[in-house]
Order: C-alpha cells, then structure tokens, then sequence
C-alpha cells in the first residue's frame, strides 16, 4: 500500500482526532478506490483540518455571470512599489527609472512610484521624478503610505508640486489582523482612518498646484466583514468629501487569496451597490495571486464593477505575486476589446522586466513564455498548418490552438511548429513549407514523416527545422549519389515515334559518363525506359519554390514496381522543369534501391 | 506624447478603417485622460479589432457561484502524456518511469500513462509496465488515441492484460476545427464517433480479464456550441452503453482557453444538466491556461458539477500548460478539504518534475516558489511575526500573509521573513528572535533596523540573517572593544553602605588592567558609578538564550545621557547574569562614544 506507507511520513502532531465523516471528503463519485485505498494514517496527517475557508458573501440577485467584458479598466501598475519591494534585490535608482520609463512607453496612465516615507531611495527617486519633470502631462504618479501623522506628511513632501498626484493610504481592516496585528476594535480603526484622512486633507489643502486624488484601500479586504469593509470606505469618502472636484479611487485588495475567485467577484459587486458617492469614485481591484487564480479575480472583479486593476508586468509582486497586467490586457485583445497598452514587442517588455527585477519570465508564461506559441503534438501541427492556410488577411482570426497571432504581439511564427517523437506529418509539412517551399502529397508527408519519427524516437530531443531538411536532402536528393554512386550529368530530348526521346548522361562512382537511351509517351516514361527499369509512375507533380523567372522547380514522383506492395517518392529540383523532373524519377529509382543493379 | 509615438511603430495592415466609436473601447469611469490622449494612430494600431469573443452558453437558474467546495475531485495526472508532447525533450523511458512512480507516490489513482497507437517508445513504456506489474492495485491507467481504426485497435493491444484500463477516445467538435481541419459537417463527424466506439467495444469485449472503462472526450468543447458538445457525449455514452457495469467518463477541455473563466464554468453546469445517464457518468475537467485562469476554471467547474480534474504537477502541457494539480490540491487544503495528495515535501516533488521535464519551476510560483512564503515588506514581516506569536497548535491557522502553512509542505520557516531596502523592524527583530533568540524591546527595534536600513539601501541588496546578526554584533556587543579600546576582564561584588558595591577590572588596548570601583542601589547604578559617566539607565531587561542551565544570558539596557535627546541601547551576553548586565552598560556607553573619555 503505496499511499498508506507514504501519509505516515507526513504525520503532524496537530491532527490527531480520526473523524469518521472524514472519508466522505476524499470520496468522490466514481473514485470509489480513493476512498477505499486510503487508511486511517491519511485522516490523522492531513493537514487540511487545520484550516478554515472564509465565508462568502451573501449576494442577492448577482449579476456579474450574465455579464462579458466591454471595455478596458484603468490600469495602475505596482511594479515600482508592491512589485519591487518583493525582489531579491529591490530595484536601485537607475533600475527604477529605467523601469519607470518603460511602464510610461507601454501606455500606463497611472504607476504607483514608491513609498517615499518608508524608504530613502524611493523618496529620492519620487522628488527626481518630479524636480526633473520627467513624468508626462498625461501619467498620473501614485505614492503609498500607511496611516501615520509622521508618514503622511512626509508623503506629501514627497510629492508636494506634481501637476497631479494620487496619494494611496491603507489599513489592513481584517479580523485577524486586528486581533493579532494591532489590537484594536473596528470603531478605534475607523477614528483612525477619519483622522488621519483629515489630516491629508489639510496638508493637501496647502498645495492647489497640485491636483490631488485620495485611493483608499481597506487592505485585507478579501479577508474582512463586508459590513465592515463598507463601512471603512465610506468613511473614507465622507471625510475626503468625494465629489466632481474631490476625486477618489477605493481599491479592494485580495492582499492574500483565500476562496475561489467567484467569491471575490461577490465581495466587488456587493460593494458596488453600496459605496456611497459611488459615480464619483473610481472603483479599483488589487489582486494577488497566491491560489494561482489572481487574473480570473480581476476579469470577474471587473465584470462585477471594477473599473480600474492594480498589478504588476508579468505577475511580479510579494509572495505569488500581484496580478499579471500583460496577461490581462492580452485576454481583452481575445475578446475583441482594446487594452490601451502596447505589447506589440512583448519580448522586448520581458527583457526590460526581467533586467530589471531579476527575476524570469517562465517558458509557460501565457503570451510571453518561449513555448506558447509552439505546437509539438501532431494533431496540433496539422491543425495549425490547415488554420494558416485558411486564414484570411480580413477576417476574425481563427487558427486553431493559437489563441492569438503571434504577430500582433512581435513574435515571429518561427518556433510554433517544433518536432520532437510526439510530433506527426502535420509538423513536418508545416516546416518543409515554411521554411523550404516544399508543398508535400499526402502519402509522401506520411512516408517522410516516418523517417523523421525514427530518428526522433532515437535523439530523444527535438528536432530543427534545419535537421528535418537535412533528412529531407539525404533521404531524397543525396540517395542518387550516395546510394547507387550514379549521377545525373546531361540530357538530350528528340522527337521519337512513341512521343518523346531522351538521352541520358549518367557518370558512376569513377566520374565515367555512359550515355543510355530510352522513348515513351512523355518524359516520364521515356526517363524510366532509358534506366531500363521496372519502375511504375503513380503520380508526378512539379511547381516553382519561390516566385520569378529563376525559381528553381521541385518535381515529386511517386514510384512503385509492379508486384512489390508499396510506393516510393522521388524528388528532384532545379531551375529547368525537365531536369527537375529526370532527377525526381533518379531519385526515386534510387530509393528503390536500383539503380546499383541495373547500371552494373 | 509619448503615447502617440509609441502606438506609429505599431501599426499592421490589417487595421485599416477608423472608427469613431473606438474611443469608447479604451475609456473608462475616471480615467479620461487615457482617452483624450490616444489619438487615430492607436485606433489604426489595435489588434484587438481582428478577434471575437466566443459566445457564452445561455444558462438560465445558475446555481454554480452560489455553491462553495466539499470535496476534492478525481485527480488525473495527464504529466506522461499532454505533459509530455509539450516538452523540448520528450521523457525518455527513464524519465518516464521515474515520473510515473513519483505520481503514484504521490497519491494519483489515475495516471494517463501515454498515446501508445502513437509513438513507439509510448507504446512499449505502456507495455513495459502492464507486463512487469508495476501499477499498483489501486491505480488505473489511461491511454489515448484518437478515432481511427487502426489507433484503436493497437491501443487495445498496447494494454490489454491490464487489471483495469481507461481507454480516452477524443475528437475536435468546434466549428473552426470543423470547417478548417476535418471538412466534416456535424452529423459526419457525430457517425465517426459512433462508428469508432462500436469498434472499441468489439475490441475490448475480447478482453474480458480487464476491466475497460471509455473516457470520452469532445475536444475543443469550450470553443463548440453547447448543443453540438452534447450530442456528440450522449451519443458516446449510448454507443458504450454507459451503466453500473459499464464506467464510463465525460471529459470536457478548454482545450484553448478563449473567455472569462464564469463562461467555462456556465458550460459545464449546462452539461451537467443535461447529459444522459448523469449518476453513471464521472464528469471530468481538463483545462488548459491559455488566460493564465485554468485554476479558476477548474475551480469554478467544480463548483459548477465536474467530479474530476485532469492536469499536470506545476502546470505543465501544451503551451501555457495544463492546469496546475499542485495548486488546486493545496487551493482545498485552506478550504479545510483533504486534496487525497501527498505533497508534504513539495521541495522534493518539484524536484523531480524539474529533473523530469527539464523546465523550471518559477520563484512565484503558488505554494512551491522559492519566494511565495516570504515577506521582505516591513509591515508584512511585523504582522507574521505577530501571527506566530499568537499561533497556538490547536487553533485554526491564521498567521497573516500566510495562507499556509509552510510546515505542511514540508518547508521551513526560514526564508519566510527576508531583510531589504523595503524591510521595516518588524522582520529583523522576527529574524534576530527566530534564528538568535533575541527579543529586543520596541524602541531597540526602531534603533537598530535604522542601522540595518543603511546598510541595506547602500548595498542595494538582500541582507541575510547572519548579516543582520553581524550588525547586530558589531553594533551592540565589538563595539565596547573596537570603539574604545577598553575591555571587560572581571569583576567583584562586595556588601556597600549604598547597597552594592562592585569592582570592575577593565582592560585598555596595551593589555594593561585597571580596577575601578563604585557602588549603588543596585548592580546597574553601582557599574555606572564604578564607570564614572553621566549616564542614566531608563529601562533594563534580561532574559535567558535557550533553556537549561548552562544557557546565556542576554541582558539589554536603555540609556541616556541628562540634558541629550534621545536614548541608545546597550546589550551585553554571558552565562552569568551579572557579568552580562555589566557588560550591557559597558555597551550603552560605548555606543555614546564616553568610555574613551572618562576613561583617560
């Protein structure tokens, strides 16, 4: 009992007390073995008992389910602020600019820049940013701070002669960061949040150059009362006074994911019927990402109400990370919905992303890892080649299991066709094509792709395009010349009484030309008659590689001989159509292994 | 205008005609600025205008966003198989064994074990353990093919034998695939399943010895009308004659994750409802991330009726991957649900993902990322520390910031609180008590991560624990020898009118000793007088370093000097309680820089 053995090892001396609904949990229709399998060892080491989900909210008449996505949110990145604070090795001042700028080139209208009353570079960073008007007319800067006297005006010092600023405050409002955090009652939290709002209000008031917009966030919110959560943000909004002239963003944290993402999308829209003032606050999400499920909070968060997402460039941020602003925004261009950001050099963004906050992109990243955009399974490869040929320059995009054009975001169609032992012909063709010209008949793509299987199954590793045209060359073209050392020097065609007279210069493996001779109903046959063999032609097709009067022609034969099953392909090219033709029948004769036997 | 000049560089031919309501795509509440200063050179640039939506299913009475998770679902691990064809390298057969037996291990009872009809090394993987009896008893493998005679018949052949045998049988359905790859029409391909399930009855009812259970899967099914999906699964289900005696499984991909993810689950709540022969049927999920939501799906498809997840350890598969097995089992541990997986050492587990599939596992990654347990941000740090302190064993875990408890992953606590430019006090004094048994009185904290703060905002760098320590040393206790040349050598305590009397013998930089003498109320006033400074003492703590009686004694002291602001700290560290209180003075007073002073 493999399973039992193993729960022993993972004994945890917190659960102890065997629980006879227990099995009920792991039970599952039509996993009756589960169950069964499993032993009492399994119910005292499971850690599960030791945690407890939060409880929804109680939503009547939701309305998010029934809704799609119309328009892009505002977006705000973090990646200065929550995004670098979570780094190995925050970001130092050239870093942060560089950064800055970038978010600034992608299109962000709103980037949080720092903390400048936590941190000494970040308040140096901020006061350059602004001393040297480096921030355009249409970038609003954002600055964090928690609800301190001290920390407050040191902010807005910060700050203080921006053309616009958003300062953001927050406290974390959640049970059991009040019990174990701060020791404080709701009604003491919610004193403290109104008099420190006052505070910034008067502080405020002392620079009118400076437009200023308050964004409150009851941080821990995912985790908190709703009730409570309200109650906080409205106050905030009554002391600020929230108005056309007093403008105001509330933003709803998961500060860290605790339910699945529907719950969330429950919390927002519950809030968005109640938050008081509410056409005069931009309402604004903050999700994290530690379930794995921080961009379907927000897609759902917004279709409940949101209106702006705070992240971060590929999912950077503390722990598992904010919610990855590229994904986001590539998701809307699916659905036909502009984002409002430029990622149409995705891999340029990730490269600035990743020098700056060193840390990778992964190979999966959705849109940007090196493998998304690639195809190894034969069924895809098939499907893929077919979508492309289908695909028209104005119609919807719809190439199958691409679930956009990888052009639209800088990347090259290179890499979506890759060929390893899980790959069929569908990929091979596709690369023979692409990258070779070489439109190959059905039977021959299986013929060929058989080759290729076997020395995939072999190398263990993927094969290049490259190595898959050099089996192509030594499977078709090198086989005249290595396989029977024969090789075509000349021609001469003539009219003949059966049609067509030809004859044939080949040179053996001395550099000997021995002239043969031979006549039929066409060239064919009159190729296959001078080579005295018994080669039967079952198909011939032959087109230009590449346009203009000197592209070179690629003629496919397929050949059998009379009695024996099966069929063979044999390919020739060059720049006259005759002789193109001549060699697809020597190579094909070749692969029959032939020519040995009849030229000797 | 930044914004302007960026989006000229993007523009792609396909994009042509302006339209005025455009605009409107890229606005949103509060956010006019975005919209006024994008111009016409973004609405010719935006890919967004070659993409639609698909067209979400029309339920009517949603029940799923009401319901909450009870259980874990059937887990299939498809890592030998979708894993698998998706990777640079293929497994070879070493790696492939070595990853089945790590999914047993881990607790799998259903394991896709390969596409044996085809690829040779699946076939004989497949074959290999059947025939040496390496599947446990309460395992049962998968195989799949698609709907060819030939593919069906040699994959009968590759796992007849076996005890019992899921035999997954898919086929693309959406209209895309329809038109484009097949040129089939509905009914076709509907008869081409029909047909082809016939067969596999045939051929297995020839194998009565295995128990034969069909997975059915209508590929694509997320991109299909709901209609057509159902049909084609209710059709399966009575070509196979699904029933108490006839298992079977309905397995329903988002084989490319084209919506939000409330659609996919809307989906399948339609499916469940519908579908024939419901209480003999395990409805499976298997979704994949192209939209970075293939938790959510998987999630909300639970939520929404499916029974059964199918996915890959971390997330692997084609492109963006399978959904990730790993974070949905550990997703339900913190609803308080037993997952049926082992992952008590899920250090151990990547490891052998990443030596399997030679892809990495990324540092955010949930759950198993080098950085997800760790808070480098200053309130964070102080609100874990607190968490821990308040944490008992049999209380339900609510350690803030922590969604889980890293012990139950078999990680430790020690990277969970990381020193930087963003720390605050909070995480030195975590890690100076964690890894130093130091608890150092709040005003002490504030002092010291002033010095730390320095250090980390010149370095630029993470500081690590036994750097923070090294400052904590060179700060408190080198800084008696290396600031003024003077050194503790011994001490007598003897019976004074002023209560305690105490001769101290000190040592300067020659090595000479010198004895000096004082005497107070108690041993602090007395050492202070035997020193003859102006210092007095506000506050004094010691506590004992580990337990038992051979453990140190740490004594800290508080001292100021009449008339200066501010205070500075003093800490001293011995086995006996008296010399350690000696040696706090000593260094308080050198942190005042006084010794060399009253002492030449």
């Amino acid at each position: 009992m493999v399973g039992v053995r193993t729960y022993l090892l993972v004994l945890r001396p917190i659960l102890i007390s065997p629980d006879p609904d227990h099995r009920q949990l792991v039970s599952s229709q039509g996993n009756q073995e589960l169950t069964d399998s499993f032993g009492v060892s399994l119910m005292l080491a499971d850690p599960s008992r030791k945690y407890r989900p939060v409880s929804p909210v109680n939503l009547a008449n939701r309305q998010w389910p029934s809704r799609t996505l119309t328009q892009a949110p505002v977006w705000l990145s973090t990646d200065l602020r929550d995004g670098n604070q979570a780094l190995f090795e925050p970001m130092n001042r050239e870093r942060k600019l560089r950064l800055f700028h970038e978010l600034v080139r992608i299109g962000f209208k709103e980037i949080e820049i720092g903390f400048p009353a936590a941190s000494r570079t970040d308040f140096e960073i901020v006061r350059h940013l602004i001393d040297t008007d480096q921030i355009p007319d249409d970038v609003t800067p954002m600055v964090m701070t928690q609800l301190r006297d001290d920390l407050i005006t040191e902010t807005v010092r910060s700050v203080a002669g921006a053309r616009r600023v958003i300062v953001h405050v927050y406290n974390a409002i959640a049970p059991a960061w009040r019990d174990i955090v701060f020791g404080m009652s709701v009604p003491q939290i919610m004193e403290m949040v109104e008099r420190h709002i006052v505070l910034l209000k008067q502080l405020t008031a002392d620079h009118p150059e400076t437009e200023w917009v308050l964004q409150y966030s009851p941080e821990t919110f995912n985790m908190a009362e709703p009730e409570v959560a309200l109650a906080m943000c409205n106050t905030a909004i009554r002391v600020w006074d929230a108005g056309p002239q007093r403008p105001m963003i509330i933003n709803l944290p998961t500060t860290v994911e605790v339910s699945t993402p529907n719950v969330f999308a429950d919390q927002i829209e519950w809030m968005d019927r109640r938050l008081e003032r509410r056409e005069h606050i931009v309402l604004s999400v903050h999700p994290h990402n530690d379930r794995g499920t921080g961009v379907a909070c927000a897609e759902q968060a917004m279709l409940a109400g949101a209106q702006r997402v705070e992240g971060c460039l590929f999912g950077n941020g503390e722990r598992s990370g904010n919610v990855d602003l590229v994904t986001l925004a590539l998701n809307l261009y699916t659905q036909g919905i502009a984002p409002g950001l430029d990622f149409s050099d995705i891999a340029a963004v990730a490269r600035v992303a990743e020098e700056c906050t060193a840390l990778p992109v992964h190979p999966r990243h959705p849109y940007v890892g090196d493998l998304v955009f690639t195809a190894f399974s034969g069924s895809h490869q098939d499907a893929i080649a077919k979508g492309f040929d289908a695909q028209k320059a104005d119609m919807p995009w719809r190439v199958p299991y691409l679930p956009v054009d990888p052009q639209d975001l800088g990347r090259t169609y290179d890499s979506i066709v890759r060929v390893n032992s899980q790959s069929g012909k569908g990929g091979i063709a596709f690369l023979l094509q692409r990258d070779h010209g070489i439109t190959m008949p059905r039977r021959m793509q299986v013929e060929f792709s058989s080759v290729v299987q076997a020395l995939a199954d072999t190398s263990e590793t993927e094969l290049s395009s490259e190595q898959i045209w050099g089996l192509f060359e030594c499977t078709y073209f090198a086989s005249i010349r290595e396989q029977s050392g024969f090789t075509y020097r000349g021609h001469r065609l003539y009219e003949h009484a059966d049609g067509q007279g030809i004859t044939l210069d080949i040179a053996d493996a001395n550099g000997n030309i021995k002239a043969v001779e031979g006549a039929g109903k066409g060239l064919i046959a009159a190729t296959v008659a001078a080579l005295g063999l018994p080669l039967r032609i079952d198909s011939y097709e032959e087109r230009s590689l590449g346009g203009g009067s000197d592209a070179e022609a690629l003629a496919i034969v397929e050949a059998a001989i009379p009695g024996v099953p099966g069929s063979r392909f044999g390919v020739g090219r060059h720049l006259n159509i005759v002789t193109a033709s001549i060699l697809a029948v020597l190579s094909a004769a070749a692969r029959f292994s032939m020519l040995n036997k009849t030229s000797s």
